[in-house]
């Protein structure tokens, strides 16, 4: 169950000689119910390398919520990101939408671009093409259509993300594919994120929803701190339920199917034996909380120590002290670390011995309460193994 | 040549037990010439969970800078960090500074105090009293001795450190031991450096000057991101040669000696196979310039492809980009990237091609101009590892 679930979807997934092993490298997602009732949303990578199909997206999605056309389609390719590829590449970023509106009866600015795979390297635009025109004679709306544009948005994933839920008490659906493994895994990947749904929602509200969701969810997870210059989540809304959720709880419905997208990225994340999921709790405000959460998450030594199945708090208190106090305000001599359940720090000194503590399991629980206040947040990382190393070094681009 | 290289200096180093291997673990350093010209300043971690022995030492420190007693002595031991022990840890390095003060005949506030080791975990302080007394009768000026004092140092690292340089030109001399494997190193790691010299200088500008050194040299060396909880660089000035350098000269002395020092550490760094110094000019300002070569030293994914010698020019992109426009004002279409001297991006685009660079030498250098002012920084890293991995997750505390 997928993009295809809610009802006015069509998606396909074909191989365009993209990827060197021949698998499947170009999906579409379309929304052909009654334009009218269409709307559209999009949440983008804010890296300053931003490449040239989030660019391009970007422009599409702005002009829709300043009310001119909103986008009805998404042509995503794996096996290039078109990522510092210059004029040429949004050349090719605009041809590739334009060929798809083409072969849709669209008009350009109705289609999203996404695109994953090497940084710096051009698009082979003869196969791109080909590809979208074999992708529109497959649409459907199947499982297996669904299920065939999940895989062709693969680079290193294992497995192909897909998820669904129904709001409003049944009087809704939404459906969604993702793929990524890291936040920016290797060369051959980034986060992006096709999410249907056939609620009918307007435009600026779809957005804020969307915002509000990725903001717990997506930018709730933290694989190995980097920031891929591809990251894309889209929101399709068809409207074809002709059911109008309340905005608070769409974006609660939002959230709940982007959390789960989001545990499908860290449970596949590269090379991960451990889910971690960090929670700072008796923090001052959710900022610092998060400022701490973030500060653990993205030490090596914290993420090297759980894939030696050792519970080394020193670790986990060094990296929270690296976060400022203005930030942050705590007393270091008042913070408590829990490692699955156990205390093994006290007061910001020793607690229960570490022996006490079994990490064989792969979902793992870590508390540090701040004493501070009674904000909280969570981010959920995964452990840092020599899989990860052989995953982004021993590949040769 | 080392920290007994300079006019009056003493240093010993013993085996105390607190190492399971046996091997040396207790280190003095003392200026033992006239104490009216005696002077001493250092640098401390910020991380906001400082160890017991920083938070003593810089009580020392700060009431010498304040006109009170001269510290005269260092007392550091490998083996444990006394880091997160709460009330007991600052008695037990309390205790450390008197004892050593009397074996010495000096006052406790003479004394500091600098641990290594595993975070939160008490000393053995019966082991370590009887270590500091062994210490102090195995004092002397010679070679052997200072070594013995940089080995007593060594945690995860492969050698001991040691350096020399003259200044004034050959009027006085600066000698030093470091210990290191990483900013912070497993949780049995930590930086650690005692500088001496025979210079005639007073506190105030030994501190600044030592300030400034550590910036350019210390402070520019990242091997893996994390902040340790004992980082200290001691400088312990004897005035034994006469001669008072001029406060630049000294300056520039210190900054070229902890340079050397800087060398060594990512020389040393755990599981490295690369030491690459990564530059980023044309910044608006040296802030800018050292932000962006900051993100690049810190991403995961850069340093897995140095470790694969691929010379992957996208994910040094990636990672500049996630720098605030704020902090480093720049337009990513401009931006060119050299490796090893082959221009693999060139305004924010396809350069030659990755071919062309050979990245097999260890030493390695990478070039970011960003074409928006005439600042710049430099950066010394290291590759990330199926080593690293293995030291800081294999090893069992």
């Amino acid at each position: 169950m997928s993009v295809t679930t809610p009802q006015g979807f069509k998606a396909a997934g074909v191989p365009a000689g993209l990827k060197h092993s021949g698998a499947k490298d170009i999906a579409l997602v379309v929304n052909d119910a009654d334009p009218r009732h269409a709307a559209a949303a999009a949440v983008f990578t804010s890296n300053r390398f931003a490449a040239a199909p989030v660019r391009l997206s970007r422009e599409h999605i702005g002009a829709a919520l300043n009310g001119f056309t909103v986008p009805r389609a998404v042509v995503l390719n794996s096996g290039g990101a078109n990522a510092c590829t210059g004029e040429r590449g949004y050349e090719d970023a605009v041809a590739m939408a334009e060929h798809t509106a083409d072969e849709l009866g669209l008009r350009r600015e109705e289609v999203l671009v996404c695109s994953t795979g090497l940084i710096g390297a051009l698009l082979p635009m003869d196969r791109v093409t080909a590809g979208i025109t074999n992708a529109v004679a497959e649409l459907g709306s199947t499982p297996a259509c669904a299920q065939a544009a999940a895989e062709a948005i693969m680079t290193t994933d294992t497995v192909p993300k897909q998820a669904w839920a129904s709001g409003g008490g049944g009087k809704y659906t939404s459906g969604a594919m993702v793929k990524g493994a890291g936040m920016l895994a290797p060369e051959l990947a980034t986060m992006l994120a096709v999410i249907t749904t056939d609620a009918l929602v307007d435009g600026p509200s779809a957005q804020q929803a969307l915002e509000r969701a990725c903001e717990y969810s997506f930018n709730r997870i933290d694989s190995d701190g980097c920031m891929s210059t591809n990251d894309t989540v889209v929101l399709l809304a068809s409207g074809a339920s002709n059911y109008q959720p309340n905005p608070q709880e769409f974006t609660a419905h939002l959230t709940s199917l982007a959390q789960d997208l989001a545990r499908r990225l860290i449970a596949d994340a590269e090379g991960a034996h451990h889910e971690i999921a960090v929670t700072v709790t008796g923090a001052l405000t959710e900022e610092g909380a998060l400022a701490v959460g973030r500060g653990i998450v993205r030490s090596n030594l914290f993420k090297t120590a759980i894939a030696g199945n050792d519970p080394n708090w020193g670790r986990i208190l060094a990296a929270a002290g690296t976060v400022p106090t203005e930030v942050a305000p705590f007393d270091p001599d008042s913070v408590d670390v829990l490692v699955e359940g156990v205390m093994v720090a006290r007061a910001g000194g020793l607690g229960e011995p570490r022996e006490a503590v079994n990490l064989a399991g792969r979902h793992l629980a870590l508390t540090i309460d701040l004493h501070a206040g009674a904000a909280q947040a969570t981010i959920w990382t995964n452990d840092l193994t020599h899989d990860y190393v052989s995953i982004n070094a021993d590949y040769s681009s």
